[in-house]
């Protein structure tokens, strides 16, 4: 583990979480899981825990709309819920990319549940189709024959075998370790479009119906477009922004690599 | 060695082996390789002694048959044959990919071939052709002439200088770097075809019928060809996710790259 | 932090500076920051106080004037001014291309920034335009509203959201993580030439008249022309040298991946 | 330093050597500096010192002409001549591709020179040309005017500052890092064909007769061509197979890409 290249802050008092449930909704296909863990920290007026930052992030920083700077960066938020399994919930602005840090990440991740005594991980993602689904079916699989039991309904179905390719990222990783340490892990994934500046909104809201039932959290389902609409445009800024860093360096990269000998000077 | 990359779980106790000699056959060209091992593996009904994930393996899961999730890994099997040399045999659903990741894979291999005694590995691969070839010819080449020696048959060609250029990967390291380590290593390499979703089951079945005969394992050749289709669809099946891995992230990269300032709503 | 890969040599006593003002000024878009930092260097006759060299920077050596080899380093400068805050200048021939050398080296340059108790860090940089602009504006943002207010004028706009996406490389990572160190840190953008060979001086020379105005340089702003045409060519021959590495490692690479099977012999 | 990247293994007793000078010439532009210096070993029989291998070395092995595999590597010679300055020379076939690699066995390279108390560094290398030079000019730069003075001559010219962008490699970073360590260290780069594939003896020969001048090294002069047809046809077979690897990887990755869904099974 490359230790000093991950910064993790602490932004509360540690919280006794009961049972905690942990649910993750990074960037990625459609950006699914972002905009279903986004609604959630937000509707549920999670608290902040943690702040992530990573050498492995874009070298880069983001102008927000008060014209200040913010480096990208990861967050874990929690929400106690009285009488239930308490939450904490991981988004962010970005995901790891390339495979080493993809893999730290995650087991870094997974510290974090344990260090709250958390039995059960919940990731969050999208099914790339080349049109918008109408109805967007979502899919489920796991580490565990019982919590695909504990989870399957007629809102989600788990003939995801031949459906999907490998699920890639950490929405992937979470599961695959997650067995290792013992934690039951399960990833919803709704159908969406696979282009990487769309918002998979709907399929965010299957996902949405599904965590409410199960985890009984009583949201106001009739408030999921309205608020959803709130934080679109934030999630449209940063992802334009991202995308413009990696345009950025691969033109420039490509102007180094065809570098004229021409000199201009003004 | 960055040893935090490199998760090696023992699942057996550990075996006292008779002077074992270690076998390879991971993906590569034509999988040739792999059909081998993993035929052996099921064939002799070899015990499984230890699995081997890494950081640097593809940072994605399998979805399996069961619908559940799987890391990709590599693994290590034992088997005990009375009266002959033991057997340890190495197969997997990948092999590292970059420089560094494979001389270290293979350090490690060979840290496990001494910890066993084990004073001869076998190497197995393909050498790609254009065109499938009819009848596969095996050719052998190794870290001494000795060991050349005693596998050289009508069955096997050693002129290979000039047949094909360097051995690529795992299965050329660990001959390099077992002559460090005074252990005699060869790799038989049979003509196959050169696309990387071909399964080279003819030069595989060549390739066994040599180990059959210098390592006395009294296979059923004529059982070969039934077991081994029962395991290429699900060898076939891995080879397509693994290869929608790379697809997916060469395409997602690529979307990023021309990014357009196109936003999708939906 | 990979410390084995940053060299940083001292070249004179450690000065004791009074609440030093660091100013950053590397290649980048239009080459703004360098021009404007290079010209501080010369005019102010700072003194050099560090040489930091990596094995990050790019593996090859330039050709100088005087026939003489030098590896690509970056350099810190300070000045003294009597009665005022002093200047702790950045200045170089290249900056960390990737994300991990990035992070790394803007941490090394805040421990400078702390080393001397400097409070304040400026970044100097380009915003790249399509068309070479007549009379470029200047953009600032920075990690407090505090600074910004400071450095508000009629010279400079701080409504840059929308205007640039994010700020790659130093002259962004500098400011994102000075605020985790309680420093204020204030980029200068300037309007420029978005192509690698630009020398941006004209947005150099507007950014320069507010340094000049708010750190009371009492520079010559009459000078400006003419001191800039001297290192001119000294710059661009570096430039071209650097795309020169590039390109031919660019068409080394290609020529191996395409590698005819021809030998020359000659 | 990433010590466990590199291996040294010694090859002899360590010799006492008179105040040597260290010769480099790896593969690089034409090859010129590696004819030049399997030129020298050959005709001086130099005693092997040193052989080193590196997991950032290509993962592959070598196929030889005695059917037997080689793991890529770089060698260490010795060569003591009485009543003048030893010598010290490093050939090999392969030389480090990326940045932190190439500085971090430069400085291995350093580390040897020192502690046979070498006080002088030369490197061999070539000037990429378009076309082939019919009598090939060579140039000398250096990291002191002493070393320059000392080597000049009517064979060589030091007006190299325009005729080349900067030195890449271990040829170059020799000269950079050197001087750090107060060791006089000069480069001889003789015009060639950039060609990877092509052989710079012509450029070779040049740069021979300039080392046998000021080395008196008393080599015949008329033996060379004859001697470098011995090693031609070793270093072609290395050169096509070392080109094979990074052709086979480009194409797997690229089939691995496009990766159509189709399964061949035969």
């Amino acid at each position: 583990m490359r230790d000093s290249y991950w910064k993790v802050m602490q932004f509360s008092k540690l919280p006794k979480l009961n049972n905690p449930v942990f649910i993750e909704g990074l960037p990625g296909i459609g950006n699914v899981g972002k905009v279903a863990v986004d609604f959630l920290i937000d509707e549920l007026n999670a608290k902040k825990l943690y702040e992530i930052t990573s050498y492995t992030f874009p070298h880069s920083v983001f102008v927000n709309e008060d014209n200040l700077v913010e480096l990208p960066l990861v967050e874990v938020f929690y929400k106690e819920l009285k009488g239930k399994k308490d939450l904490l919930l991981l988004g962010g602005d970005v995901q790891p990319v390339d495979e080493i840090s993809s893999y730290e990440f995650s087991e870094k991740i997974l510290d974090i549940v344990q260090k709250f005594n958390g039995k059960e991980v919940i990731t969050l993602g999208g099914i790339g189709l080349t049109d918008i689904p109408k109805k967007p079916k979502v899919y489920c699989t796991g580490n565990s024959k019982k919590i695909i039991q504990k989870y399957k309904s007629d809102l989600v179905s788990n003939n995801l075998y031949g459906v999907v390719g490998p699920i890639v990222g950490v929405s992937g990783l979470l599961l695959g370790l997650a067995s290792r340490r013992n934690i039951e892990a399960i990833s919803f994934l709704a159908e969406t479009y696979g282009h990487p500046m769309y918002l998979g909104i709907k399929g965010a809201k299957e996902i949405l119906r599904i965590l409410n039932k199960n985890l009984g959290l009583n949201l106001d389902i009739n408030k999921l477009d309205k608020e959803i609409k709130d934080i679109e445009s934030e999630i449209i800024k940063k992802t334009e922004q991202l995308s413009e860093v990696t345009k950025q360096l691969a033109l420039r990269r490509l102007q180094k690599r065809l570098g004229k000998d021409v000199d201009y000077i003004g």
